[in-house]
This record gives structure tokens, C-alpha cells and sequence, in this order.
């Protein structure tokens, strides 16, 4: 394990090369999109609007805040933080729409926006394919789109899909990024039928918010279980936006559930943490682990990792307003700062690079 | 419309033919399928047995009932109604596990099962194929390892599926059975994530049977709407065990909201109710409609169709006992009685008999 330095150097810091794995190119209306899909599915925005499950996903930003704009993520993210590479997480309604042809339409559309807006307006930008996940036909068809453009390095679910993540409803997904080297990121929150916790629907967005750290741990304990990681070996995942804190118990509990239950899930070759640590990143937040270092050196030590966490802004509806130095707990040791800001998530995205 | 007839002869009833739409072969414990079943699925269901959503299908035999036996079904059905032919639903877990690998393996096991102890056992048997329909890569796969032996005639969901029956998830199932002029059955009950009403969950096993008509109108929407109709213009729909009489009232509701919003379904071409008339069948319980002629055929003649209407027994389920008499409501034209009793059924299967 690596051990903690007593200071972090404000000096330091001035020079960091960074990567943010999850701002957020935000679809506040889908009229935004209405210059990239075709009549028949403006028509029908239009008559009908958007029709998906209840819950899921309402912590938008603020009224009045202008997130759509890439002069503005320049001059506050980009700039602001210094920031060399970003990558994009559209906030949208894909994924979440009952209508699966409308859902295609959209996420084609999402793309494109994205293309156009803000790939070709910022170098410093990559994006995540969105997909209309829940077909997996028109899901592949999507990623065959976008794969020969380069500035798609990932492919992007929203953390509640409809079943748990590893259903093999959706490996004809895995199979296309896995040839694509696009890993697939999953994102906090998004909007199933189901309540957002196994204990119903809450009171308030504040638990909705912490628990899409449940919705993660299902999603990693199915992968692991229907043996996704044996069938898809190259296949990397990244748990974006859901904390990290968890995952060191939920893999003790995996690798002991599994010594008693392995009969049921006999296409596992090894211990169920052991697929989690070669295949899962981590993106954490400014303030949403332990402000303190020695607690994330901990952390580190138990999740016995420290090559597969990487740094996210979650622009712009992270909790660190406009500046980056509370990005980190200060005082940890500088390797492992490039590690966790730069050199890990570079490693993360090589392929598509 | 056709007209009522004063008196139904007793000697008339002695001679008529019947196909009988709907008989159970009943897999009442898992154990009947092990011969049929691979090492690695009787280990899994010895040590962790079915796993799947809450709800559904309670409503089996009566205790002791020995219903898994073909000899009793043919001295009891086939020989004590006089049954020409019966078309056998296997009542079974398939389709309600959320393991989708074992809910494949015990489809193929249950129709193993049906060729061995029923079909080779009795020529007045036919049956219907069991497939994991929430993975429609595995269902057609199953349907394409039967389709050669014609004595399967039908492909079998359960009523309560993960999404209405017209979702493109389903898709490939559809374009199967159409190419082998299979039609597909959806049987009353089922077990999906959902409450079994659109008011929740209800508290009598007799409100549960009252509410399989709710999810076959969701159903029979969702096949119209989605265009699966303009998609597969020779798919047929055998609505098995869920009434008849509310189907006059949903055609007519269909057709009013469309005649609104048929912009959100551009791919329509008809009115709603001409596909429901042209593609889906009927079928109807002893009992389960009004016992009155005259009001049968009032129904007959709101439906405006009397060709797609068929027998079924629900054997050993229904309430008939073990009498035919009441099969159908006294005081019928004999030629409509022989269609709904034989000729309907006779065509609906006609491609694989």
C-alpha cells in the first residue's frame, strides 16, 4: 500500500495534469435535439412528449443555469480547473423511454448534438455513446454508428436499467464495445420501474442520491454472477458518479457469498472480487468520499487497488463550485495524485486515445 | 349476425366434434422435468429451485389431483368429452425465472416432457411450445428445435410478460412464428415484476382471475400500437383463458383514441379493431361468459366477427366438472355451434395439422 505525505504543495497542484471522467453535457429540453432528429420524432416530442417510468433521475441543475453550453464548460471546467481532457456524460432522456424506437431516435440524436455542439466546438472534449439500452439490437446498431469516430471513447448506460447490469439481454452490448475497446460506463441514477431502493420509493432526493451506490452494487454483482467478465474478458466497466466507499464490503460479501452459493454461478473461474478489481473503475467526486487522506489511503488498501479509481468533476453538479483544489483530500502522496487525476483514467481510455 | 335457435338437441351435442384450444399438462414440481434436464440445471434446481417476480399464477390443481397424467386426461377429457383433438398449455415456471439460462433450459425440458409422456403417448394430443420469452434470442432458438415436429402447433407466452406483448423485445419471436405459421398463445396469468392489476397488488386469488382479462387488453393495445400487426402481417394471437366479453368495448376504445392520437402510431394503416378482427383469436371457457344465448350472441355481434372465437376446456381447471353440456350456452345455431366448438380452431391451426 502506498503511504500518506504529510502536504500537498498549492505548487503542485498549479502543474497537475488532469483527466475528468463524467462532465455532464446536459439535455435540458429535448428541443436542444430537435435539429437532429427527423420529423416524424419531432412531430411526435411535440404531440406527446417523453413517456418513461416514475422516478429516477431529478437532480438537474439549478433553474436558469445555462449547463448546455460549451463556452461556458470551457471558461469554468476546462480553464478554469485545468483541466486537458473531459469527458462527456450526456444527461438525457435515453435509456428511459417506454417507446424504444423514440429512445433510439433520441440517443441518435443526443449524439450527434454532441458531435456537432461540442466536439467539434472544443478539442479538449470526448463524449459516451448513448445507446437505447434496453434493445440491444438498436443499442449495437448505435455503437456501430459511432465507433469509427474516435471521440466516442465509451458507451453509456444510466445505473437503473431494467434488469440488473450482467442480464444477458444486454451482452450483445458488451460483445460491440468489448470489439470497439469502448468501455462501458455506467451512470448514477437514471429511471426503471422499479423503486430506487429495496426498500421502496423515498421521502427525499437527498436518499435517492445515496442510493445509487445500491443500484451499482446490484449491477457489479450481477456482472460478476452471470459470469459477464468470463464470456467478455477484455469487457471494462466504470462505475461513474456512485461512490466508492462501499465497494471494499460488498466484495467481502461477494467472495463470501460465493464460497458457500457457487454452485449456482459454476461458469466462475475465481473469486468474485478478483473480476471487480480487473474490470471495474471507480470515478470519484470532490467531497463525496472522506475529505481526509489517511481514510482514502485506507480505503485504497482494503479495495486492494489503486490503478482503477479515477477522477470526475460531475460538472456541473458537483459539490465543489469553481475550484479544483478540494478535488482531492490534500496530503496524499504525488504519485498517487497523477494516478488517481490523470495517469489511471488515461490508462482507462488508451484504446480510443 | 346470426339469430338464436329456440333448443340445442341433446342427440346434436352426442355427435358434435370439439377441439379443445386449451388443456393443461400441468409440471406440478420441477422434479418431472429432471429426466429431461441437464446435470448442471437438476444440481441448480436442487440446491436453489426457481427463482422469479412475485405474483402470478397461484390458481393450480387441487391438492391431490393427480393432473400430470395423460391417462387421466384421456379418460376424463378426451374420452369423456369426446374430444376430437386438444391443444395442450403447459402450465409451468417457464417464463417467470429471472434466471434466463435456466428458464431456457426448463422450457426445452418441458417440451421433452411433452413429447415423450404426452404426444407419443396419445395422437389426439397436440401442444404448445414452452419458450424463455424474456430473452427472445433464446426463445426463437426454441422454437426453431420444435418447428419441425408439427405437432407442436402453437408458440406459448404467459399473459404477464416483462413489457406488453407488442415491444420490440419480442420482435424475433414473432418473426419466427410467423415463418412457420405458428400462432402465438398468450395464456391467461403469469408472473411479471408488476402487480397483477393496474390498481396493485390485490389481496383474493379471485381478483387475480377476474384481472388476467386487464393484462390481455394491455397486450392486445400494445400489438396494435406497436404496428406488430403491419410488421407480420400473417402472425395470428390466440388470447387463451382471459374472456371474451370486455374485447367489444377495448375495440371501440382503441378505435376512438386513435382516431385522436394516431399520430403517436404513424405506422397504422387501419383502423385499431380491424387488426384485432383479422389476427386475434378467442377463446372461451365453459361458464366463464354469460350462459345465455342470446347474449352470446349480442357479444357475437359487437365483435362483428363469429370465425375467430374458439372452444377451450381449461381442463382440469375449469368449472365444468365432467360434463360437456355446458360447454356452451344452450339454444345456438348448429352451424355456429360447430364453428366455435371445431371449425374456428380446425382453421386456426389449419397450417400445422
Amino acid at each position: 500500500m502506498v503511504a500518506a505525505q504529510p502536504r500537498g504543495g498549492a505548487i503542485r497542484r498549479a502543474r497537475r495534469a488532469i483527466i475528468d471522467t463524467d462532465a455532464h453535457d446536459v439535455v435540458e429540453n429535448e428541443r436542444a435535439l430537435f435539429p437532429y432528429l427527423p420529423e416524424r420524432w419531432r412531430r411526435h416530442l411535440e404531440l406527446f412528449g417523453t413517456r418513461g417510468p416514475t422516478g429516477g433521475d431529478r437532480s438537474g441543475p439549478a433553474p436558469g443555469r445555462p449547463v448546455s453550453d460549451p463556452a461556458l464548460m470551457r471558461e469554468r471546467l476546462l480553464d478554469g480547473w485545468g483541466i486537458d481532457l473531459a469527458i462527456l456524460i450526456p444527461l438525457s432522456e435515453v435509456g428511459r423511454n417506454n417507446n424504444l424506437e423514440l429512445d433510439a431516435a433520441l440517443a441518435r440524436a443526443v449524439n450527434d448534438w454532441q458531435v456537432v455542439e461540442w466536439l467539434e466546438t472544443e478539442p479538449r472534449l470526448r463524449a459516451s455513446i448513448a445507446i437505447p439500452y434496453e434493445d440491444a439490437r438498436l443499442a449495437v446498431e448505435e455503437i456501430e454508428r459511432r465507433a469509427p469516430d474516435r471521440r466516442f471513447v465509451q458507451v453509456q448506460f444510466m445505473g437503473r436499467s431494467r434488469a440488473p447490469m450482467g442480464s444477458r439481454i444486454y451482452w450483445p452490448i458488451y460483445q460491440a464495445a468489448e470489439r470497439h475497446g469502448l468501455p462501458i460506463c455506467s451512470h448514477a441514477s437514471g429511471g426503471a420501474d422499479y423503486p430506487t431502493t429495496g426498500a421502496g420509493w423515498p421521502s427525499f432526493d437527498l436518499e435517492e442520491q445515496v442510493a445509487t451506490a445500491q443500484a451499482m452494487a446490484a449491477n457489479l454483482t450481477s456482472f460478476v454472477f452471470n459470469g459477464v467478465f468470463e464470456r467478455f474478458p477484455k469487457l471494462r466497466i466504470v462505475s461513474a458518479g456512485n461512490g466508492l466507499a462501499w465497494v471494499p464490503p460488498l466484495m467481502w460479501r461477494l467472495d463470501g457469498s460465493w464460497k458457500v452459493l457457487r454452485d449456482e454461478a459454476p461458469e466462475l473461474k475465481r473469486l468474485p472480487s478478483e473480476y471487480v478489481r480487473e474490470h471495474v473503475y471507480f470515478s470519484i467526486r470532490p467531497t463525496e468520499e472522506s475529505s481526509r487522506a489517511d481514510q482514502l489511503l485506507k480505503l485504497i488498501d482494503h479495495l486492494g487497488f489503486d490503478d482503477r479509481i479515477v477522477f470526475a468533476s460531475d460538472y456541473p453538479r458537483g459539490g465543489l463550485a469553481d475550484s479544483p483544489d478540494g478535488a482531492l483530500p490534500t496530503g496524499l502522496p504525488e504519485e498517487l495524485e497523477h494516478k488517481l487525476l490523470y495517469a489511471n483514467a488515461y490508462a482507462l481510455y488508451a484504446q480510443r486515445l
